[in-house]
């Protein structure tokens, strides 16, 4: 297990006695792993051409002469001021067109010949001079990637990747971008402009295409710093740090990383959840991270890397809250719970000046051992060590979640509906909760993944979806799966084209029904549908459905639709296929899903109960399960354990009842 | 009556199969009339020079092989993007001096060259080829003008209109914009420049100016593109299409409509209420409606149409709920009640890609007839053709509002009072909700109608009242109108200047009174005004009258001047003015309108009693009126008709007490 | 006394009659000075070259003619149109690098040699001109100095000013930014660029030092306004208009006018609370007014001026509220009573056109001396007249409240805590409410004044503090002083840069602790605080802490510190230190500060009695006490005098019970 994270000494060359404390306290805290060189390039290259590794070595040599592994970045994140000002094309312009002046960071072009060469240039130093060095563990590739430029290289850029898309067919792109709506209709590639708030902006099809043209220059980007990496070390793996979005925590919207997460060896990604803030519980809270936990995992289906967190506070959003004692173990342990082989933080150490200098670290101002977070660390360490046998175990799953970042993209351009209430990550993390709750595992997957290893599969709020994504959804159920819908569901295809003719013949098809009509309400507007016998309000969206072959589960309870279908069920060759067709209060989904677990014989893979707000996730190796046993609420929880297992920290045998005190997590394998 | 709406064959050329449907169902949905080419201009001129008309002769044939008429678009509302790109002066520049990008629609430079150019060559070439067709309705010049440019050869253009305006006297402008003062005197015309973000926003009389400038040049524009039009086809009457603003429905404020209307052969308008919204009842959007009409019905004193509405949702609003069962009936109904000679919509088929494709549509994406949507407009298209006899009628009124687009825009730029609470259009409203309450027919009017039609002509918050105005307005009072005016009244002439030495003498004399202070009350503030024996609640704004010739009718309750005068009547001449000094809650304007209908025997049309939120609109031929009786309400609602009223629609004969469903219309002749 | 205000004839020469009714006005308004030329450049140099000062010559002279004085202003606020077209370089350009448009005033380039040359031309001419005029009383340069330019040749002076302050040592500078973080390091003093929206902005010590060179460039413009000035008229004083900051009334933030404060002879500021208004008691508005009077009446420990002020409503406020009857008065005698020897207004006359036409003035519109606030304004002069004794005394003060522009300026820079419950200034005036309403006085001082004339000096976090200020604050105690301090106190030095190895060992010694952690709440968070056996809550701020030497006196009740201490003081050397760990509520600030008025013997100047909302502020000059007693209250107060006084008004003796009307205010002199 790699407890660490990213060590910025070149923020301290000038105080060799700090350098000197860092090892030391290294040791102490039960770190091992240490991200180096993030922002380096300052110090790797003050002038152009004029190189200084030196420091980099020593600090290396002496992290290995500790025991420690290093995982090396490359420094593109942020650029020398040299740089800037002698190639400006290397500075990024925004989508109103203004070029940004040099600062900040993450925001060059992805296009600029220069510095995919600059890039290319250190990347391949930095390979030839530590690829063989012992401490190298991995390689960090640049820096939490993002952002877009819309430079006039971009541009052309971008109309490049529409030819080639096109296959140089112009009338094509019209017809997908539904050219003659407003005139649009180009008659020349060159006319073509990305997305900008002083032009166009409401081409939807012009914008998913960006958005995709965006995923992809970056990758194209990524792909040329790493070209000499994986010349020179091939056998060190390759990753990049992923990122969440805020305030909810949902996936990071910006780039698909479906797309992505197949150039990467292993997944890693910067977790920062607001604990203990006022909007939610805190079990809420720790769902959602289980989420995306689950997504990233099932990105590659392999377990990942936490590859930033915070041991206490972070300093960037609104009310910077640390987090309070206990916190820590426990957050940290529900990530490895998830299947992260990590705890890794920024940073090390405290900057001593500007904008990050109240980040929580490992190290503090006070260069002190004696204060909470660095004992809670320590802590953290200390159990990591006992972890080992789990590296490298996964999550074996019955139940997936369909998730889509084309969808979402098209689905936020949609003008239609409510502007500020599609929420699409929201109502699939809602989707998600029941099995969380219940201790069922999930893999979050894409749509191009294999849908024949899941006995349910559930697909959300699938706004965009193409006749190849409807056709597989069709053949899983076909072949004996359950599969759940809902509203506002393959509504237009690959192109943001609305299919014609009514819903997809093989969605009626599978589900018995044909949607006819999505009312969109208000917050004050009130209705509810009635379903097994209860009445569960509903907020946002009702669809009107019309059955064909289909039984009615459920049916809604006012309005001028009041009696008609509001939840479906089909049954389609060996399968089911069930449709819900409003958004439904978070009852709702513990009822339905509640159904399809004793139908399918879903169950958590422990014999472990306990109330609301205590979760248990494990993790697999085929002979022992890794149940990490973790009390999300304020208050004791009694958790009662039908089977022996051994506390992996103290080594005592358990069985029966075990009493969590507010914050605890236990760690327990069982045979 | 006229009934269809937007079409654009040009987004379906290549699905000849739905442009064969599309005739089926025009006649199926009992459609008659289509507005062609909105935005066509990329399908009729896909290349600089290289026309294509066939596609649009065989649409006008088939239509009109259908028994139905064509409103003939010009296409300037949007630019193909080969003009965007040969002669970027056709692109607008915004306030901040950004050069716009090609993209979106309602953004080409007013003042162009080469636009003006390219849209009468357009135009002609669709006067000739299309002026003599036989379906040939009417005219549909651009669509909803609006907007700003802030280019250089608009900037000139707006100085040869100042010194047009002032007579090459820079000294006038200097002296009329208060030079002096912040040392904002002119010494050479080309250091003017238009209103700016960066630059000047804060010169009344320059932001007043330039608003009028830009109606003015918007109407040059269309001037320019009807020049052919009313050459070749003189007898083919011309329209636009006006449009009200949201959140809060009030007529449009960004053009001076009173002006553009001079312009016009009809008046035709875009009307979106959002129908059952969360934050007001449905017959207080409904009065909102009736206003806007009564307004856009009064600029020419004759009937106007609906040139769009939608008869299900928009796509725009922040949440679009679609029409409920019913809806759709009355509310077209009710914009014929008030004058519209027809239900058109936006748009006929709704478009399968980019931002308006879920913008409610007669023909869905289903293309099916059995939809919801669909029936509702066919049963307008039914109801509508029993109405032909109602074309042409009009609605006499005794009581008139005054409304003027300058005054608001002054006051709006105008610092001081409160800067949210100003609400001019929407005090109107207020102000009109009494007569609409009770069926008493009210015209709108702009400060240059005449006055003395009426017996009652109510002026509020008429802040910018130039001596013209006022001597018009004592006019009407002397020669024995009844005249009511509120706060912020008389403040500025038509420069923006205050008149100095106290109120206007003129209103004084008329008023009897001398207002010497405005009281702005912040919205936790308290106080009240005593009225025939009851308390009624004030809320922003007081005014302190100091009382000559007057008599008190209201005293306010508290503050300093609690005792003091706060309404005041007064004789003057044959007439009597009122003067309202405060904003008063709702019931204080129907319990102070009631008396004045009472004094001047006003009555609605017909005798038929009701409850709230039922209306009864009435357009009246002389020997017939034609009573729509509506109600805007979710309950049932008992309407008692004290005459014999013969039921358009079924034929039979009604008195006495009849019963209206929730948003139940009954359309009566009564002779 | 001065009374009078901003008079801008300028805009009435056209208006003799105006004019000349002006001085009629003057006399029976009780003003004696008159601000005169602040916006008059366009009229006094119409076109370049082509100088006007008759008009002027003659306004000085008629004023002379009356008995009253002139304040002659430097016309640098606004320029006129045609120095912009022909030099554009004296238009400022803002952050995002936009030049901006002429228009507006307060927005030249401070750097710009033109303007420089162009303001030390008008400047001489006009110190030339009237500098012997016996009408002259003082020089008012320019108008409410603020902004910021970020011009080129504004960056050019902004990286000299860094090669000056850094020695030409870029390294000086790399390490006091923290340059490498982020890649930040400069190799080139030519890459440095002021902060900006679309290039850094988080590099604190880059925003900081910025923000200094922004007061020093402020001040080198103003130094070249007068070098003419202070040659030619040596003995005339010389003052610029200061602010405050609304929409909380808390003084100017922009500029650092302690550094200001020191190029002035006087210095005079433009109070604009906004009394009755609805989030707040008037006696908190009149609290927060008179520290911001305390603290700029400190900055030279002399009298002040009130330069300018409302006699009724400003117009640019969201509500313009006029003050209600007597407020007038009692809001000026506060002024008077904090240290001013003026009530001034902006302006005399009202404006009849463009933005501040309903900006309060002594005479309005009607020209009338009938209205209230002519009649209000002429008590004010009547009253004024009556205290000429008061002119030059002042407020000798045993306690002290440090404020901090630069450590302000940082704290908000800084990226932690809560972005928006920061509050410096706020929190100072929460410090200094109990020695408010106890009528204790106050010097608000800055961190340079000297401390050691205090027996009380309170420094309520002061989050950025230099060696040198901690060495200062040391020093203080160990003679003998009072020292309290709260939570965010010490956090980093004058480079913004962090205190390395725990809180500095000074302030370790003074206060006996060590803060070890800053806990940050969410709004919906609950503590609190027991002391003296009392609850408190505490919101935003707890700081949990480790004592040494220190006696505890607060602890916590609430989360994982509950039971540690909260409150803290320490003997040091000859005093005593206080240490406050959290943000308490207002009832703690009473109690606290209350055992510190006990024991230090710290009261009121005189023996007067009374209740909350009552203050009584004390002038002094060695002999005679003169008190002004003033209800801040809507309701009747009764006041207890314990001792003889003289009304200054009445003549009469007063002693025993006195009785306060709503806002009433006595005027007493006791020997």
């Amino acid at each position: 297990m790699l407890h660490g994270g990213d060590y910025n000494p070149d923020q301290w060359l000038d105080h060799p006695e700090i350098l000197q404390e860092d090892l030391k306290l290294m040791k102490l805290s039960n770190s091992n792993t240490f991200s180096l060189g993030i922002f380096a390039w300052s110090t790797l290259e003050p002038q152009e051409g004029d190189y200084h590794f030196e420091w980099l070595d020593k600090i290396i040599d002496n992290i290995h002469s500790i025991g420690g592994r290093v995982i090396l970045a490359t420094p593109s994140g942020a650029r020398p001021s040299w740089m800037s000002q002698k190639y400006p094309e290397v500075l990024r312009v925004d989508g109103a067109r203004v070029k940004q002046l040099h600062g900040g960071r993450h925001n060059h072009c992805f296009t600029s010949p220069v510095y995919r060469e600059k890039t290319a240039q250190m990347n391949r130093l930095l390979a030839e001079r530590y690829g063989k060095h012992p401490a190298l563990l991995m390689w960090h590739i640049s820096n939490e990637y993002g952002g877009e430029c819309h430079c006039e290289r971009c541009q052309d850029a971008f109309r490049n990747w529409l030819r080639d898309k096109y296959k140089e067919n112009l009338k094509a792109l019209n017809d997908s971008w539904w050219g003659p709506f407003w005139s649009h209709t180009f008659s020349d590639w060159s006319q073509i402009e990305s997305p900008s708030p002083i032009g166009e902006n409401m081409v939807h099809g012009l914008n998913l295409d960006w958005k995709r043209f965006v995923t992809d220059q970056t990758i194209s980007f990524f792909e040329n710093e790493v070209t000499a990496i994986r010349e020179l070390t091939p056998e060190i793996p390759i990753t990049t740090n992923f990122m969440a979005d805020t305030h909810d925590l949902i996936p990071f919207q910006s780039l698909d990383y479906s797309k992505f997460a197949k150039h990467l060896d292993v997944i890693s990604w910067d977790a920062y959840p607001a604990w203990h803030n006022d909007w939610e519980t805190t079990a809420n809270l720790a769902m959602k991270v289980g989420f995306i936990n689950d997504l990233y995992r099932s990105l590659k289906q392999q377990p990942f890397l936490l590859m930033e967190s915070t041991p206490s506070a972070v300093n960037w959003h609104k009310i910077n809250k640390a987090k309070r004692p206990g916190m820590h173990l426990l957050s940290s342990m529900q990530m490895v719970a998830h299947g992260s082989d990590s705890i890794l933080y920024f940073q090390w150490r405290k900057s001593r000046g500007s904008s990050e200098k109240f980040h929580g670290a490992v190290v503090d101002h006070d260069n002190s051992v004696d204060n909470r977070v660095f004992k809670e660390v320590s802590t953290v360490g200390e159990t990591l060590e006992k972890l080992s046998q789990v590296v490298g175990t996964n999550r074996p799953a019955d139940v997936a979640i369909l998730y889509d970042w084309e969808s979402n993209w098209a689905l936020n351009h949609a003008q239609g509906y409510g502007t500020e209430t599609k929420c699409y990550p929201q109502t699939l993390q809602e989707h998600y909760r029941t099995f969380w709750e219940q201790d069922i595992p999930v893999d979050v997957i894409t749509k191009e993944q294999e849908f024949s290893r899941y006995k349910l599969l559930i697909v959300p709020m699938l706004y965009l979806a193409s006749e190849e994504t409807i056709a597989r959804l069709k053949q899983f159920t076909a072949e004996g799966g359950t599969l759940v819908m809902t509203y506002i569901s393959g509504i237009v295809n690959e192109h943001d084209l609305t299919y014609l003719g009514g819903w997809h013949q093989d969605l009626q098809a599978v589900f018995g029904i044909n949607p006819v009509e999505t009312d969109t309400l208000y917050p004050g507007d009130r209705n509810s549908v009635q379903y097994s016998n209860r009445s569960y309000e509903l907020t946002d969206y009702a669809t009107v459905i019309e059955t064909h072959s289909a039984a009615v589960d459920g049916i809604y309870e006012a309005d001028f639709y009041a009696g008609s279908p509001a939840m479906t069920k089909n049954s389609y060759g060996k399968g089911r296929a069930y449709y819900i067709g409003a958004r439904l209060e978070e009852q709702f989904n513990r009822d339905f899903y509640q159904e399809l677990i004793t139908d399918l014989s879903l169950q958590s893979v422990l014999p472990i109960e306990h109330g609301p707000g205590v979760s248990v996730q494990v993790r697999q190796d085929g002979d022992v399960n890794y149940a990490f046993v973790m009390n999300f609420t304020e208050q004791e929880q009694t958790v009662s354990i039908h089977v022996v297992a051994k506390d992996l920290m103290t080594g005592e045998e358990l069985s029966g009842e075990l009493l969590l005190a507010k914050y605890e997590v236990r760690i327990l394998a069982v045979k």
